[in-house]
């Protein structure tokens, strides 16, 4: 899925989800935010732990997430691949589709920051 | 994906791979079912431990089947957010991906039953 | 091992936890505590929600919790044998050292209740 | 997924993965490769495990390749539904999607063959 | 733990669960015995498919309990090692610790079984 | 566990291990321990990468040994608990046993340097 297309389709389910929250799930939203703000540990650093979280756990949806934040964040290609073997030699070979879908999605970021 | 959409390839899903299936595969399917029925515990509850259990173990097709059961059994939105919340408190933001899916389908299920 | 003993050792080190815990992992624990609140779903069934969840996602200490949360809130043995019986047809059968354990558990919960 | 599809589409993600990848994702990749080569076990076998492995861990594009090497090995398909019984059994219920999924891909890989 | 030692607990425990356990869980149970049977596979192939199943999923007791068939079964500890390596690469690094529990395990079971 | 009680555990199986492994499973250690090396990413990195994955997939032997890795890379405690932080809300409630014996070594850890 292109960056744009999931932008727009994570933002639409979204909105209908906090839309329909009860208070807990609104917290809940509040706090996952702000696990990755800056801190002790920088953004980056952070926004790398929750690539790798989500990419062990194996969920597209949020490994697209944080890649879109490792790249606001100008994580480089070379500290990307270091940290997503670190993900495929935890996670083991059922990590491989999302690390080939992710090595995918980090060129259509770097593509459409190009053409801005 | 849309409830009438789901539940057509659905079908044709179980119906080949019932057809295929050796007796032992068949009892698990049959015991899968028996697991549901009205017991010491009512349908609905029973439906909502399904749908948790679902959630956090993250399988979209089983979510959406098990709110297609909770809607049956008349589960109301408030009772259904305050059970997704557990979900995602026990399985963490991991699981928002399918509870954005999950509202999604639950509003698509009362526009189709509107519609009848 | 036995509810009293469980309930100790887990007392200190969630006293330990929150002694060290920055604010955000003290809000996590608050969200945790409030998920199973009383609501549109009475804490009975909140209970057995989050019992099936910590089942299927096999945490024995989560499940001995909240074994002991159901008890309080008197779900009775064969409400409680149909709920274990849908996280081991949903989890499968890497499910049954937690079931094991789990049956032990609430047996030791009866004894223990029967002493005092 | 149709076979033909699944596997152009696999080429291409692989081959840009490979392109980007570092040494220690390149050594990954070939580690996973070599576990399947005839051994003491024979392929057959071990394409077998790794097809009970990936259906446990669910994940439908590592049971495609597994069922393709599986169809390969001459695996018979009695024998393909006795080993993905003991999948459904272990993993329980929520391996049942992926279980219809990998019926269907069965059934594709035997078309496409006997079109040929 | 020790063969003899975790058999010995296995068994009580079991002995337990079955004594309060419904209708339902039973067939469970029998479904779970019957998919290790002799039939298109061989019982060494199928045990070897609990094994690496168990080990994927990471579960001690499970594993233990795969090991002492595949040993029954007379699977070859290079039989053996050159399935627990698919494990190992398709679940990654976290299946490590079980690893080398199940190596010690299989050590444990030769012993006892020069002891007799 | 102590620190120490658990190195000593871990050597013990390890070594037994890798004399019993083949060649792959020795190359699988190999590539483990390559993942962490300094590299693009620093070690410290690295190695809190290595814990959060390690507790969302809930490993308490990973975990120990990654805590270990930090602690001799100078991680401060207000890093670690917002590293910790992260894995909590991406995991959920179902890491909070594991966040419970983590603060636990963590304290042993620093108490263990305090006496050398």
């Amino acid at each position: 899925m292109k960056p744009k297309d999931f932008n727009e389709m994570r933002k639409k389910l979204t909105d209908l989800t906090l839309d329909r929250a009860n208070l807990n799930v609104k917290r809940f939203f509040a706090l996952d935010h702000a696990a990755y703000e800056e801190g002790a540990l920088d953004s980056k650093t952070k926004e790398l732990l929750g690539l790798i979280a989500s990419m062990v756990l194996r969920c597209d949806d949020c490994i697209y997430y944080h890649l879109e934040q490792c790249f606001k964040a100008e994580v480089s290609s070379e500290e990307l691949m270091e940290a997503m073997n670190i993900a495929l030699v935890v996670g083991g070979s059922i990590v491989i589709p999302h690390l080939r879908r992710a090595t995918k999605y980090w060129e259509d970021l770097a593509y459409e920051a190009s053409q801005t």
